[in-house]
């Protein structure tokens, strides 16, 4: 019998799929993907730190349902979305003779799940995927919309498709084995979705922050699906990034632009920058007379009650200079003619994209940050 | 003034677009181009055989107006659709910045299209592209329908992404500089269409064959627009091959395997890998009862008359034994769960997929080709 299980769905035409959430799911995931399959026969794909943890029970979950399976192993990290991974990856894809009508299943982190989402988009022009997210930072949003890529030495995800997933299954039991820097990380993205839109759950994660930190299962799960629903409903109406989905993107320039100066590294972890990214991103609304003071005071208290970074002075070691900080804010993906746009915010639980920013004002911004 | 042409419709919701074909269109695809700019900035791809023929033609047509460009020459040949030139191609567009309301032009034959194609397609997630293909066979086969993509070792094709172009130039003009193999190796898929699904057109072609070896303009034009709306069709129908879709692969799947026995190279053209895999087609559904030997005739007549090769002796040097044959055959991207479809025919002009094919037929069969 199959456990309880909460389901979001991501509504997206011939595209749409169903998102499940519980923290007893891993044990079934075998029975819960048999209707996906055309003939039992998948190929896993995960890293040497998941593995030891996962690896083996999800055999055998596999087993219990006579489901054949194949597995690989990449390295963790950032480091990995690479062009020498993809390769490796839809290669080894190929030489286990995956069809189209077989499954892929990501077992892993941010970093598998883009990887991986990738290279089934690519691998005899697409083949079917699920994504098994065993970080919270995966759980509540790379896992969640179809976006796929790798980095280039130019910035982090200029490389990819958009190429949605046939199911995720989140359990959240598995969050146990994170370390409280990889769960906070993730942690940042459940905040973040609460500021662009939502000001009860921002309420009711700060209420709850005592039984968030002590992981209660019933208040982890809430705060995953709320952003799932909070996402999926963002990606329904914009599946391609044309307009509304950017506001995902809150903190997220800032973020990559510190992501690329600490080189993808364990210096800053992506949940870290985007903490530190949504502060600015309060912080420069603030300068530019949209938002005010109180509201920064808030998000910035609740951040750190919680253990997160809040500032680049945070950050171990040396950081560019202001002209190479905003070179590196322009070459993020989303920059459209050569004019910045910036998610920016009236209050909390209200974003709003602002196109063509005054790059001076972004400059004088950054100065006072950087030095 | 922009010079007179035919426009056929590729219709696919959102993703529909024109091609526009005539024999003087090249030095007006600047302003051909202009209402699908959102800002006046295109990279160009292309290869080092084309280049000298056309890039400063497209150049000063671009220059006219005032449309700024950078190009990129890669070299020429299937070889090219690789691993190596995928990232040599991304990385050079981001270096360039171009960005994703910008335009790449995709100028030469079906290698540069599916190579740029596909690049263009994971380039930001997805940058707009436009096809100015400058062979026959690009003109009536890869240019349409949004197939792209790159080479494994392990067969041709089996890395890309079904991603449409915004606008295919077709200048029949530009076939001139073309030797005669190449126009041949094209000209083998126009006659594919015509197996596949119009009589009428095979009657057409077999009547006018002599103008058509004597390219003039007219009889080249009325082809290579009835080839286009033939693909068009069926890729309406079925943009991402699940079934109707599998029809235009008639030939393909012998075609892919002769292919890869000769390494991709000059010893066995694309075209001409489909000639004969036409007629290998034509060959095993007569000896499984579903074809009259009148037709096979026929249609060897037709290729021969026009110069075309129709039978596997005709390849120089060794080929692989019946095993490895069968072995190739089953690496093909549309395999499934082991089991070969093949495209048959019961008539010139009537194509049908027998799915499940049984092997054993498909062994004797080659092994009679074969010795």
């Amino acid at each position: 019998m199959l456990p309880r299980y909460e389901v979001v769905e991501v509504e997206l035409k011939e595209n749409t799929y169903q998102i499940v959430i519980s923290a007893e799911l891993f044990d079934s995931i075998g029975a819960i993907i048999v209707p996906y399959l055309k003939r039992k026969n998948v190929a896993i794909i995960t890293d040497t730190n998941v593995a030891p943890l996962y690896l083996d029970r999800l055999k055998r979950s596999l087993e219990s349902c006579s489901i054949k399976y194949c597995a690989l192993l990449l390295k963790p990290g950032e480091t990995s979305k690479s062009w020498n991974n993809l390769r490796k990856t839809v290669e080894w894809l190929l030489e286990n003779q995956i069809e189209r009508d077989d499954l892929i299943l990501a077992l892993g982190g941010g970093v598998i799940g883009d990887l991986v989402g990738f290279a089934a988009s690519i691998v005899r022009r697409g083949v079917s995927l699920i994504q098994i997210p065993t970080t919270l930072l995966a759980q509540v949003d790379s896992s969640v919309g179809g976006k796929t890529g790798i980095n280039s030495e130019r910035g982090k995800n200029l490389i990819g498709t958009f190429s949605q997933p046939k199911l995720v299954v989140i359990d959240s039991s598995i969050l146990k084995t994170l370390n409280n820097r990889e769960f906070l990380a993730g942690y940042s993205e459940i905040v973040k979705y609460a500021l662009i839109g939502d000001k009860g759950f921002f309420d009711w994660l700060n209420k709850n922050k005592g039984r968030i930190r002590a992981h209660e299962k019933d208040f982890i799960n809430e705060a995953i699906k709320k952003s799932c629903m909070a996402k999926a409903r963002i990606v329904a109406l914009d599946e391609k990034e044309k307009g509304q989905r950017a506001l995902l993107n809150l903190g997220h320039t800032f973020g990559h632009a510190l992501e690329t100066a600490t080189g993808f590294s364990e210096r800053l972890l992506h949940g870290e920058a985007v903490s530190i990214g949504c502060i600015m991103a309060f912080e420069i609304s603030k300068e530019m007379g949209f938002c005010d003071d109180l509201e920064v005071k808030q998000v910035v208290k609740h951040f750190s009650q919680m253990g997160l970074k809040t500032d680049i002075k945070q950050i171990r070691g040396a950081l560019p200079n202001t002209d190479e900080f905003l070179k590196l804010m322009l070459n993020d993906k989303k920059v459209k003619n050569g004019k910045l746009s910036l998610v920016l915010l009236n209050n909390i639980g209200s974003a709003f994209v602002l196109e063509n920013v005054d790059l001076s004002k972004v400059r004088q911004f950054l100065f006072k940050k950087l030095n």
